[in-house]
């Protein structure tokens, strides 16, 4: 068990920690960083202990707390306790929850995936936003999807902006990264019908003939979905859209859809 | 017809628009900003023409912006153009959009509401994200809602963020403000359901009996509804979580719930 107490600015652990909020020094390290005892909780109790448990030492006692300490020591990890002033440049808030972990990143590749294991599958195509991200995967987690497959150029789901927004279904839900050109063949080699909210020669999303496993797509903020990806789908639908806007939130849109095609193939 | 330019950072105008990004500038103001040439011909097009217009001087010309720059000049307002590092200090943006405007806040008095004018309202409690606030602002617009009430302590509907969110339902959408003390008998003065994702003696929300004018709660985002207001409701209605999450987020629930409602009472 590795157990201290770090009490400088300029300590090696605290910088390495600190990068973790940079994408490029993620995937440097292969490592992410949740913060606060709740997402904690949901990453134990998924069967994630972090490698690295960061503590405020003023912290308030919490058996939960107490419970991942345990756990990270017999996994083996080190846990370090620290001042809240240390905690905030960590974690780059001014009132930063009371405890942070460290993760290796999962493997995100798509071959990894198994289609058969959900009847839902949630694919966003450049997502820019990480909030969109996690909230992504915390509307999977909640209509049972296997995960999220992130076509192209996405936001970075190990981002603390991620983690954050997912509530911690990053840490139950799959998450793949792929180019176009690599998830068609994958899909094409098995089971599953492709769905897209779309205004290309689409119908109406309510009540149309989903299929499990459905992959639910949506696209780029600003731009959508490529045509040809559009017209690369099984099935295209479109939601109601009553007043002078022509699309939804790319979270909201997964999600008004994912909960249509739960009802029909739940 | 006022028009100058503007090429000093310490102006006084340039201090004034960039007051706007903090509330209690734009509350004592009256006036709020809004950022973008999609935005402000949105505006436009609903009627809402901008008392100053700020330009960068190397704008690309555009027949929107032209049209905008008329209506702007026949109202009587104010045409502003600068530089764009200016306007990257007015905006708080390092690749600020060529243009920005400043509007009159709204009323947002829940007496200025006419409740009949649409079959669907949302109302937020104690909604800290402007992000969320603003996205629910444009899933009103695309349900066809008559606009979104906030109450209790909720993020400024006037900020930049939430403006952004809008995608221009903020010009499109009715914005009310009140207390729950406020609220309620306003509520029962006048017809209206009150509905709310609940967990308590819910109901499934597909298929509920959902009347017009329809007003479709939801809660802040770490504590959800208080239990009084919840119990207040005359339908509570609960969507399927088949992960470890209990929860939506805030816009994603208000979305899921909204386009149910406009299903059944649209």
């Amino acid at each position: 068990m590795i157990r201290r107490e770090i009490t400088g600015f300029s300590n090696p652990t605290v910088k390495f920690l600190r990068s973790l909020r940079e994408k490029k020094h993620r995937k440097a390290a292969g490592k992410f960083l949740a913060e606060g005892l709740r997402l904690l909780t949901d990453a134990r109790e998924s069967g994630h202990i972090p490698e690295i448990l960061v503590m405020a030492k003023g912290r308030d006692n919490h058996a939960l707390l107490a419970a991942l300490e345990a756990d990270v020591v017999a996994a083996g990890g080190e846990v370090i306790e620290t001042s809240d002033d240390i905690l905030s440049k960590i974690t780059g808030k001014d009132n930063p929850q009371a405890v942070a972990g460290v993760f290796a990143e999962f493997d995100t590749s798509l071959g990894a995936l198994d289609r058969g294991k959900a009847k839902i599958w949630l694919v966003a195509q450049a997502l820019r936003d990480p909030g969109n991200l996690g909230t992504m995967l915390r509307t999977g987690d909640a209509i049972g999807a296997g995960g999220l497959i992130l076509l192209d150029d996405c936001a970075d789901p190990f981002s603390v902006e991620a983690v954050r927004a997912s509530m911690g279904a990053v840490f139950t839900q799959r998450v793949a990264q792929a180019r176009w050109d690599e998830f068609e063949p994958w899909l094409r080699a098995g089971a599953g019908q492709l769905v897209a909210a779309s205004l290309r020669e689409a119908q109406p999303y309510r009540g149309a003939p989903y299929a499990a496993p459905c992959f639910v797509m949506v696209g780029n903020e600003s731009r959508g979905l490529p045509e040809e990806y559009e017209m690369a789908c099984d099935l295209r639908v479109t939601m109601p859209m009553k007043g002078r806007a022509d699309s939804l939130n790319a979270a909201v849109a997964a999600a008004v859809l994912g909960y249509e095609v739960l009802a029909s193939v739940g």
